[in-house]
């Protein structure tokens, strides 16, 4: 394999990312309530030695219950049943820094790097919207830019919740008594704008040092958020253009901000509709889009841009959307979509239907062949480090694409045929922390 | 076997409950870091078909770093863990009403029971102490009565959440393209003095509709809120007669609340201190009294019953205790240790050896014959539905209490000698609770 690697992390969610996916035949929606079906999923994704398996997560009903899969198991404990199944691959947690506490939250995470024996990471989200904030204790959500600084914040705590035990804090000495050097283990003492956390955690570093820090929020905010913070960051890009001046644009602000190029890895999500030949890729492609339940559909693009589109007939033209400033929910998601409409001059039922695979993530239909080539195409020339993959419906898309494009990729030299590490940040090629504590008794050393 | 069944509970802690556990050459204090060591408790107490295993936990470090085992897992994802290794056992865990969102917690515990096929329970604590309330942005923590008033606020949201799906809610019919039917998924709309949810939650009802509900204060203010909410009580109770008195008390006031004496299953905790022989049993108690280090008994026991004793010479009588009305702790825990010191008048020392046990709970040693004849004593006489049994070294001293004492009550007609049911509700006779919106409308009707 050549020095670069490519990376591929399995985004798992309910029987497929097709919003329709649960109406294919292919998939068995009652699935979306069983812990095997997950656990399926998990060592397929491990047979094809993805770095890592991911799952979204939000604190509210998600879209219309009546044509929705609306409900969900929370991640951290699904991803603990998962790590059971499974012995390599990574597990990725969304959790919100919106609406819990970092004590706990620093707790789950470094509970399942330990269960797991370092393969845990934790997508970073500030969760937007009304309906979120209205589950806990508020009228309305607070505004972007603060959700970001609460984020910022947030991470400061819990990363040093994580190092508030040296690695070698642990003496575990029978004969004297002495369980640990207290010396090795810290109050944090943070007295911040939005937390006062007196620490030490109540668990030895874990594995990793930190679990994994994912991050997907590609507006400024969430663009400057990762460069400080991630260490992977999930990203929604419809053309090489787009995915390429994003690429190059979150590296610099990553080198602007003391950090190599590399310490992040870019992941932009795919949807990779398969078939044996362009034409069964093709017809499976329409096969959903014929499934997508138009209601639901336009209140789901509702919720994902922040503005009320239902009601707006769905064979005209998309109507002009306001200015990003005036929106308080995921901002780049909206540009996407907003650019996606003009640029293509779509009508609402059309927007649907190209949004309907996956949220606005990019679709690409064809063959295993086509699929390979679109992704050595944007790995080799700046657009991607690897990819998220969405498959359509789960778990035949990932089977297929574990059984049918993997082997292409390792064929390439782009990806490999075993693990070689033990821990999600081996398989990223990323280092374990070191201690904040350690280090600095070793400067004053 | 008679009508009234016994009830056991394997309450897991690192490795035992002997405070000096992990100083004795039966125990691997490492384990205490290793998930397979608490998958290996779950199933040593399945093959004695327990009812339960049960995790304690806190949001701070516990007692002396230097001479205590101060780290843990996060109970809920090492439940998980546990849950994946064993197939009936029901699954307790420990979270506090006092520094995390009734949403967040709904989840925590609605995906355990998921997970698990409805094994879940929650043992629900208030937590005493500013050292946890340092962890979350307080100087102090509240008082013990409005801990208790927000505890009882928080059941109300986390019940109502977790009711918010009907059980028939889903149709998942693809044809139509209905999931679920709306009319069956509520919102819940609660505005109280302490919380503002307003719902549903995002995970259809759980199997056991609720996780069972368990609860372990013995104040007032425990006593009472467990009258209301529990369906199971573990306790602390030194002698036969305090445990009928609490018995009669909790049993009476349950009924008072409208609720069968039944519905709330009483149990003690039990340290058995297990020997081939008397003697044998003698000396392995011995050799874990010599086995404490003072200074940290010493501590603990201030942190315990919320009194500063660090200091006070071992081998003076214990002093005079402040009234119990100054005590913002644990207040049954602080009226136990005061009255067990004052009953045998002892010394500092022989307080902190009298406690190494249990932490307050009554510990026999003896032989599997003794221990059984107790726990007959107890459950025939109107003490106990049950034990909380607390080995004081894991896994011997459960793998000796499931193999020696288990068989002798199963002979006796005590105990099952196989699961006849699923759920963790099954295993303690309880029923699934009626979701309330279903009920409410089967009333309009």
């Amino acid at each position: 394999m050549s020095d670069r690697e490519l990376h591929l992390n399995a985004f798992l969610m309910g029987v497929g990312h097709h919003e329709a996916a649960w109406r294919h035949p292919r998939t068995d929606p009652r699935a979306v309530d069983d812990v095997a079906h997950f656990q399926n999923l998990g060592r397929i994704a491990e047979r094809g030695t993805f770095d890592s398996v991911f799952l979204a997560d939000g604190v509210q009903i998600w879209g219309d219950v009546r044509h929705s899969i609306a409900n969900r198991f929370e991640p951290v404990t699904l991803l603990t049943a998962i790590a059971q199944a499974t012995e390599h691959i990574g597990l990725i947690a969304t959790a919100s820094t919106g609406f819990s506490e970092p004590y706990n939250l620093a707790r789950l995470f470094s509970s399942l790097d330990h269960i797991s024996g370092g393969r845990a990471g934790w997508n970073i989200v500030t969760t937007a919207g009304d309906r979120s904030a209205q589950n806990f204790n508020k009228e309305a959500n607070t505004e972007h830019a603060e959700r970001y600084q609460r984020a910022a914040e947030f991470l400061d705590v819990v990363t040093a919740l994580w190092d508030s035990w040296e690695d070698d804090a642990l003496v575990v000495d029978g004969k004297s008594g002495v369980f640990a050097d207290e010396t090795k283990v810290h109050e944090i003492n943070h007295k911040g704008r939005f937390f006062a956390v007196r620490g030490p955690l109540n668990s030895v570093r874990s594995p990793q040092g930190h679990p994994l820090l994912v991050q997907a929020g590609s507006s400024e905010d969430g663009k400057e958020f990762a460069a400080t913070w991630a260490e992977a960051v999930f990203t929604a890009q419809q053309t090489h253009e787009e995915a390429t001046a994003f690429y190059t644009d979150l590296k610099r602000r990553v080198v602007a901000n003391g950090r190599s190029a590399d310490s992040v890895k870019v992941l932009p999500g795919i949807v990779p509709v398969l078939g044996g030949t362009e034409a069964e890729a093709d017809r499976l492609a329409d096969e959903l889009t014929e499934l997508i339940v138009p209601v639901r559909a336009v209140r789901q693009l509702s919720e994902l841009i922040g503005v009320d589109l239902t009601g707006h007939p769905l064979d005209e033209p998309v109507p002009a959307l306001p200015p990003v400033t005036r929106i308080n929910g995921a901002k780049s998601r909206f540009e996407l979509v907003r650019d996606l409409a003009e640029r293509e001059k779509l009508t609402l039922r059309q927007l649907i239907g190209r949004l309907g695979g996956g949220r606005g993530h990019q679709v690409v239909a064809g063959t295993p062949e086509q699929i390979a080539d679109h992704i050595e195409l944007w790995f080799t020339t700046g657009a991607a480090d690897g990819f998220n993959v969405m498959a359509p419906l789960l778990p035949s898309g990932l089977a297929e694409f574990v059984d049918h494009v993997v082997p292409l990729l390792r064929r390439r030299n782009l990806f490999r045929s075993e693990y070689t590490g033990r821990t999600l940040r081996d398989h990223y090629g990323l280092p374990r922390p070191v201690n904040r504590y350690t280090e600095a008794s070793l400067t004053r050393a």
